[in-house]
């Protein structure tokens, strides 16, 4: 990539043609500008911080499969990121294979675990006896029909807009066992300042337990349950050293700017031994986050009047 | 009191003689002032609102009684006051009569009602059929078997100096139940600004609860065990209203320039909606504070930082 | 009372004429039956222990003043007892003098320290330089300005059914400060087995914390509610032995029988140290305890159930 | 495998030769056994479920990857399942080609997507330019060495005794990224009678929440930690029918036998809508559980006789 810009560089999962392409494809800013595919997560992360790319497009959530340990990890180990949108793409897989294959033909199907565990019980029954090869992205399983005619795959899994880019059958349309079926994703960039607060905000943390103490999960949620904030996501994810040492992955309601997330992250910091704010950034649904009156910020701000009062000796009241 | 000068009083429950004028006798700042005896918590509190006094020492907490109720309601009615000190007295009583006076000849007992109460296992041993009038300070009990002679009580309760001041036969002592009985005194003052922190420090503070919502006061001690901070005293008291509301009066350790009580302050102020701010006020018993380091001043003050970093987008850690 | 049948006898606070009178005209059984007056709690309850009476009233609570220390200490020390009824009196008082005394010239007022407490606003209000006589009943201080014609009080606060019983003017009616003013009393008899739940029940014990450490007042509150029982009075009372050192009397809405009820007194027998149940009744005031599903008897014995097939090895679902 | 008798079969993820085969080799009750191969962990429950198989080996944890989503996504949607043992298998790779094969000619590595990632750091330091080709299984990845003798991989990440089965050169060993890192299987049979408790147990749950109210896993780890059971495991899975909805998979110390456990899992089942009891089963490390005297089983035996005293109206004490 030696001319791009990388002011005008996006880094996503490719090739063309995946789910994270469209994701991309929700991002304004991203029109018109260089759009770099990549192999992997980290692979996207590192373009971010390296400078070559201004942002990446990653997978964080699937509806189905639930957190993306990948994403998940790399957030917690590379330093220096944040996150400033969320997009959903809906998940929806078509079965495709080499021009005049016919569905009663196939014998082995190409995927990406994912994609595969997501269209099992459809395999199961329209092919009860069906092998499974294992690809490195469901376009990759797509391509490789193409490109290995004599592969032992006979039909691969893949977006639906596949057909768009290979010369492929498709045999079978909407193969998801889910038909609600939708995968999250974040743009991440390099840190900068916190945007300001929308009203319909998300605030992406990682968190980890003071130790192995029973009851330290529960004393971590309840900084966030005195404060009147909802999370939305919570995830272990092994820390990787030793069986029973977790990192929690957490999303929660709300904007850093916020009175009330702001007291639950200083609790949250004062607790855990390490804490990776991973940004605040608007909702991808745009649903307004309501809070009670006790929590609001005008109430946190009169709390602080009145303990100030206290100290220099003004009469209450 | 037409000549006494205010800032050269202090008012306590008298006559000479009471323990409340012996925690007073603790305060090396009131030596040589003027004290003014009065007849109730009340009178000593509007001395001291007034400006008659300069400070009021009342009794807030008996060992064996429990909390004082008239000064408990009082502090929570009377606006414009700060606790600046606290004195232990120990509670220790003889009983007295008439000169000539026989023990076995003891018919009827004055006594004032608390004193009463915890002296009762001596009496029920040594004086199994006296019968008690109730008086309405241990002092007065003992002045009024000279003041009447033909009364029909022949003994009183008294504080141990009480010959002293007057010219009776003491007929037993430590007569009370409980040998350790101790009264907590407080030292009130017009409001004034916070003293600084010892280390040693005690805070008071009434609250509300918000409602009679099932787990409410469950959710208040949660401010104060979400910052570690301890609760050495805490007692109901009947709102008035209605039966079932209630207000809680509570001591609990360190000064309000922690940041751990500042917060759970705040958190208190938030989720009550009455507090009561009555002082922070070194201990009488000198005993250090011990915090872990988890609630420590400095953890706090980091977590802001960290706080303000993240907000201005500097790169962590 | 060498003639009176134990089984055809009730105690209560005397003399006649007392609150505690008009509580036990609120019993059915009671109707016919000999009362007798005693001049205390523990004298009331020591009769229900030694079996010379079928059961005792006893005050045990004040809109206004809150629990009543004595009765809530002797039911905490005098083991074998069992509240059985509960029973609202509203609180009423009026000043009477000797026949032909006016109220201008009230000097000394004669009162039990609670009703004197009550009627504060109105005395101070009315008669601004009085003095106060303290007495050991609300009746007794009524009758003492007939018994002593030349004693120093000159008025008494007394019920308003007084002048039934004595021949006294009545000077002011309704004095009491707060006119929604009621006590609480309770019917207490000997140990007996638990009456079956009305669904308007109450359920009173006295627990300790199992040490001063930190949070153990949060730690029992939550035995209450992670099964769902509310509670409608908590008050902690000194142990005696040293100051900091508490038990709590606690009432809650329910029926020892009620599946809920019982695992939360399971619970807090296993956290407590020492736990005195007092019984359960039903409510004075017949509002019955609304449980949501999750609490009901049925979804406890669903559990059971279903935790017994498990260990059987029953399939599930 | 028409003449196996069931009783005497043992599924596992074969090929042979992978770690699922060295945690069923640690079975005693295995040895001489059939073992059966499957190619994945649905299909080895399945031979359970239908009586093909006595048992299961799958993979539940890895300590470097988390949870096995494949296997906690089968025990929560396959009824008639039990844990019936832990076996834990060090996790350990070594590099492998074809003969005579140079470690710095290898361009691309075949690898299980889980084992790639965790030599992840290896490969970048010694094969900073290699692609990745994803396999099936550990096994065959090295197997398709072989097998594929033209195919675009020449080297594979393979479990250390791979050289038993196939004939290929090891380029490294200990290539793992993590040296400590441990692989948990369980042993899975049809729903049978509990096991007796050995002191050194684990039970393993499924449940989800009540709703997506806020508080809702607070409030469910309140149910361990009032009862003083440790979780051990903690992971939350998507349902999967939309965003947002979880259900966890937890791991807690004891055994359903245990008083506490019990206790806890009775409160869990009243809470959740959907409580799936995988089984109690001795540890793997057969460390013993150290309960405090409070949550003793003789603690909640004293408990239930005390209150069915009360109930009955015997004396206390």
């Amino acid at each position: 990539m030696p001319h791009a810009n990388p002011h005008e560089t996006y880094s996503y999962l490719g090739p063309a043609g995946t789910f994270t392409e469209a994701a991309l494809a929700q991002v304004p800013d991203a029109a018109g500008k260089t759009w770099h595919a990549v192999n992997n997560v980290g692979e996207a992360l590192e373009d971010v911080v390296a400078g070559r790319s201004v942002a990446a497009m990653i997978a964080i959530e699937n509806s189905v499969e639930g957190g993306v340990s990948a994403t998940q990890d790399a957030l917690a180990s590379i330093p220096g990121l944040r996150i400033i949108g969320e997009y959903l793409v809906p998940v929806n897989f078509v079965l495709v294979a080499r021009p005049g294959t016919m569905l009663a033909a196939v014998k082995v199907v190409n995927a990406h675990s994912v994609a595969y565990a997501q269209c099992h019980r459809w395999l199961e029954r329209n092919l009860p006896t069906h092998g499974h090869i294992p690809a490195s992205s469901n376009v990759a399983a797509a391509a490789s029909l193409l490109d290995d005619p004599a592969g032992a795959a006979d039909a691969a899994i893949a977006p639906p807009g596949i057909t768009a880019h290979h010369d492929l059958d498709v045999l079978a349309t909407d193969i998801g066992d889910n038909p609600n079926a939708v995968t999250r994703f974040v743009l991440v960039s390099r840190t900068v300042p916190t945007p300001p607060a929308t009203g319909a905000d998300k605030t992406s943390i990682i968190a980890e337990l003071p130790s192995d103490q029973p009851g330290a999960l529960l004393e971590m949620l309840e900084q966030f349950a005195t404060r009147g904030v909802n999370l939305s996501l919570i995830e272990s994810r092994p820390i990787g050293d030793t069986l029973g040492r977790y990192r929690f992955v957490i999303d929660l309601d709300g904007h850093i700017l916020d009175e009330r997330v702001a007291d639950a992250l200083l609790g949250l910091k004062r607790f855990s031994p390490k804490v990776i704010f991973l940004g605040s950034y608007p909702r991808a649904d745009r649903v307004r986050t309501e809070v009670t009156h006790r929590y609001g910020n005008e109430v946190f701000v009169e709390a602080r009047d009145w303990l100030r009062g206290l100290i220099a000796g003004e009469p209450e009241g």
